[in-house]
C-alpha cells in the first residue's frame, strides 16, 4: 500500500493525490480522498455515521462533556464523535448498567460516533497501587479504592458492552522521558496485549447480544521517545491489520518537538489506507503541526478544561477572560463567531458568571471552545480541499496559541 | 375598590367574577380577569412583556439560573418573569457595570420582566455585622468583607441601574418568632423607609439617562406573626398606592399554617387592583394553597436548589434521583414531561450524572424542575380559567407533595 501511494504521488509529480482505500472486508472505511503533504483529507464511515476527517474528538469522560453540555448541545457545537472513558464508566456506574440503556447512544442520547479508550491511561495515572502483570493490571479504583482488575479481555468486554463504535486496545502508557528497556519490554507487552484485544473483540462482536456487532478497534503505538522501539512497534501492530491507528504516549511530559520528531519517525510505518489518531492531543498549534505530519484524528480536554477557568480560544489568541479589561466588555469571546455563547452573550457577562461562580459561566465558555476546535477542523478541511492548507498553517499555527 | 368587588360579587351571586382595573396613571397594569373564591386569575402588563397571573419567578440570583441555564433556555421552560438579587449584583459585578451593558436585559439575555429584590432580605440573611439605623444598614460584604451602607435610596439607586422591570421596596425581614414590640418598631420603619423609597424610585425614573423609566415599585408588607402589626402595616403601605404588594417576612421559620393564617389576616387589605406577590414561597402545596388565598406572584430557591440535590418534582410526587432503584431506569424523570430533560434523557443517566458529580446532572434537574413550576402555574391558570381551581387544588395539593 506505502509504495501504492508513492508511485500515485510520483506519477502526478505534485503534493496533491487523489485516493481511495478499500478495506479488507470489502467495505469502505477511511477514504483518503486528498493530500497537500503529508496532511490527508479524509472520510471515515462508521456503523454510527460518517466522520469527516481531520476531526477533533469531543471528551465526555463520564458519557458527558464536562461544563454541563448534553449530547443535544454537541451537535449545535459541529461535533462529529464524542469521547468517553471506559475506567470511568466502568468504575460508575459500570457497563452493565450502560448496555441495559442500550449502549452509550441509548445512555447519553449522542447517536453519532463515539469512540471509548482502552481504560488503560487511566489506570496508569489515577488509580493508586497499581501491579502489572503479563495477564493485566490490578489497582484500586480512584473513587471507592476497591480492587480492580483489568487486561485486554476485560477492556475489550467493558467496551463491547458500552457499544461504543471504536474501541481502543488496552495498552500501557508509559510517562516520558522512560528507561529504553523499561519502553521496550512495555511496548512488547502492548503487543502481545493488543493480539488478545483483537481476539476478543471478534469474538465479543460475534455475540448475539453484542450492542454494537461492528466494533471497530484501533491498535496503539507505543516505545516512548526511542525511534527505533516506535518504528518497530508500529511495523508490529501494522501487521495486526487493525481498524485504525494510534499514536499513544506522547503530550505526556515530553517537549513538543520530540512530540512531532516521533511523529515523523513512526508516520512513515502507518498504513496508508488507516485512519491515524494522535491520542491526547493539543493544543490548535499542535493539532496544525500534527495533520501536517499525517494525523486525521484528535482528543484533548484542553479545549473544555481551559473553558472552565475561563481561558477562550479564538482565531486571534487565547483571551483570559478573568482579565479585568473584560468586565464591561460588550463584545462576545470572538466577533463573528457562531457559537451559541457569541450569539447571545459578552465577555463581561461570561467574566461575571465566572468570577460569581455560575456554572452558566463554565458552560458558555465550555461551549465556546468545543465549537472553536471542531470549526478549526472544518477550516482545516476546507483548507485540504482547496489545497491551502499549508498557507492556512502559515498563518495560524502560532497566531491562535498566543495570549491576548 | 374592595367595596366595588364586593358588590359585584354579590351582583352575580357567584363565585366567579370578571374584574378589569385601571391603575391610576391610566394606563392598564394587572387586570384581574376572573376570580374563584379568594383564587385570582390576571394579566399584567408591563414594558417588558405581559406576564398571565398566577405566575412563578424563577431566580436568577447573580444575573443566572443555577444549574447552568441561560436565558435563552428559560424561554424553553416557559418562563415569564426572571428574579435577580439586589445584593449579589451590587457586590459582583457592581450595577454600574450592569448599566453599561445595557441594564440586566443586555447584561443576561432576557428581555422579558425582570423583577429585583431589595437587598433587604440577604442584607439580613447574609451579610456579617451589620448595624441597623434610621438611615439604612452597615454591613460586611460576604464575598470580600468590604463595609457597604444601604438604606432605601441606595437600594432604589442600585436597582435603578439594574434597570429591572420591578423593583422591591427596602425593607426589613425579621425573623419569627420576633418579639412583639420589635417588630411593631420594625414595620413602622419599613413604613418610613418605603415613603423615601417611592419619593427616590419618582426621582429616579425622570432621570435622563435612566435604565428603566417606567421601573415599577412593589411595597412589602412585614409585622412578623402578629395579626394587628401585619394589617396595620398592610393599610399604612396600601395607602402609598404603588404598583404592586408583596407579603414579606414569611417562609423564614414559622410552621405552615402561621404562614397561611397571616396571609388569610392580610389579604382583606390588599388592594385588590393591584398584583400580589408573596416572597420566597414555596412548595407546589404551598403555591397552590396561597393562589387559594389570592396571591398572583411567587418566587422560591427551591426547584432549582433541590434539583441540584437530585429532588425532582412530578405531579405525582417528589422523586429522589439519587435513590439506587433508579440506577437502570430508562424511563424519563416524569412520563409525558415536555421539558428538555425529560424529552431526552432518562431517570438512569441523570442519576449517573449527579453521582458523578457531572454539572449536566444538574443542568438537567435543574430544567425539569423550573419547566415543572412554571407549567404548574399554566395549570393552575387554566383550572381558573376553566372554574375548576378548587377541583385542581383538591387533587393536587398533597399528592405533589409526597415523597415516592
Amino acid at each position: 500500500m506505502m509504495d501504492e501511494v508513492g508511485a500515485i504521488r510520483s506519477a502526478i509529480g505534485a503534493d496533491f493525490v487523489f485516493l481511495e482505500f478499500i478495506n479488507k472486508a470489502g467495505e469502505t472505511m477511511y477514504r483518503l480522498i486528498r493530500q497537500e503533504g503529508n496532511a490527508r483529507r479524509g472520510v471515515f464511515e462508521t456503523v454510527h455515521g460518517t466522520i469527516q476527517t481531520p476531526a477533533f474528538m469531543n471528551v465526555a469522560t463520564s458519557a458527558a462533556i464536562k461544563g454541563g453540555i448534553s449530547a443535544f448541545d454537541l451537535e449545535e457545537l459541529h461535533c462529529q464523535i464524542m469521547l468517553s472513558n471506559t475506567y470511568h464508566l466502568h468504575v460508575r456506574p459500570g457497563e452493565q448498567i450502560v448496555k441495559k440503556l442500550g449502549g452509550l447512544c441509548g445512555f447519553d442520547g449522542w447517536t453519532h460516533p463515539t469512540l471509548t479508550d482502552s481504560g488503560g491511561f487511566q489506570v496508569f495515572s489515577l488509580a493508586t497501587l497499581r501491579t502489572i502483570r503479563e495477564e493485566g493490571v490490578t489497582f484500586h479504583s480512584h473513587v471507592d479504592g476497591r480492587v480492580i482488575f483489568m487486561g485486554p479481555e476485560e477492556s475489550m468486554r467493558i467496551q463491547s458492552a458500552l457499544g461504543s463504535t471504536i474501541a481502543m486496545a488496552f495498552d500501557e502508557c508509559v510517562e516520558n522521558p522512560a528507561p529504553y528497556e523499561y519502553a521496550k519490554a512495555s511496548a512488547a507487552r502492548t503487543t502481545r496485549w493488543l493480539r488478545r484485544c483483537k481476539e476478543e473483540m471478534a469474538r465479543l462482536n460475534a455475540l448475539p447480544d453484542t450492542v454494537n456487532p461492528h466494533q471497530l478497534l484501533f491498535g496503539i503505538n507505543q516505545g516512548a521517545t526511542y525511534d527505533d522501539l516506535r518504528i518497530q512497534h508500529m511495523k508490529d501492530i501494522a501487521a495486526l491489520d487493525l481498524d485504525g491507528y494510534a499514536i499513544g504516549g506522547l503530550a505526556v511530559g515530553e517537549p513538543t518537538e520530540t512530540m512531532y520528531h516521533v511523529i515523523e519517525q513512526v508516520e512513515p510505518f502507518m498504513p496508508k489506507d488507516k485512519i491515524r489518531y494522535l491520542m491526547g492531543v493539543g493544543t490548535p498549534s499542535n493539532i496544525l503541526e500534527s495533520v501536517r505530519r499525517g494525523i486525521d484524528l484528535f482528543d484533548c480536554v484542553m479545549p473544555s478544561r481551559n473553558a472552565r477557568h475561563g481561558h477562550v480560544f479564538t482565531h486571534e489568541g487565547i483571551r483570559n477572560l478573568n482579565n479585568a479589561k473584560y468586565q464591561d466588555d460588550p463584545l462576545p469571546i470572538e466577533p463573528g463567531c457562531g457559537c451559541p455563547a457569541c450569539r447571545h452573550h459578552s465577555r463581561a457577562y461570561i467574566r461575571h458568571l465566572l468570577k460569581a461562580d455560575e456554572m452558566l459561566g463554565m458552560r458558555l465558555a465550555v461551549m465556546h471552545n468545543l465549537y472553536f476546535y471542531n470549526t478549526l477542523m472544518e477550516q482545516i478541511r476546507d483548507a485540504l480541499d482547496e489545497g491551502r492548507f499549508g498557507a492556512f498553517c502559515e498563518e495560524n499555527a502560532s497566531v491562535m496559541s498566543r495570549r491576548i
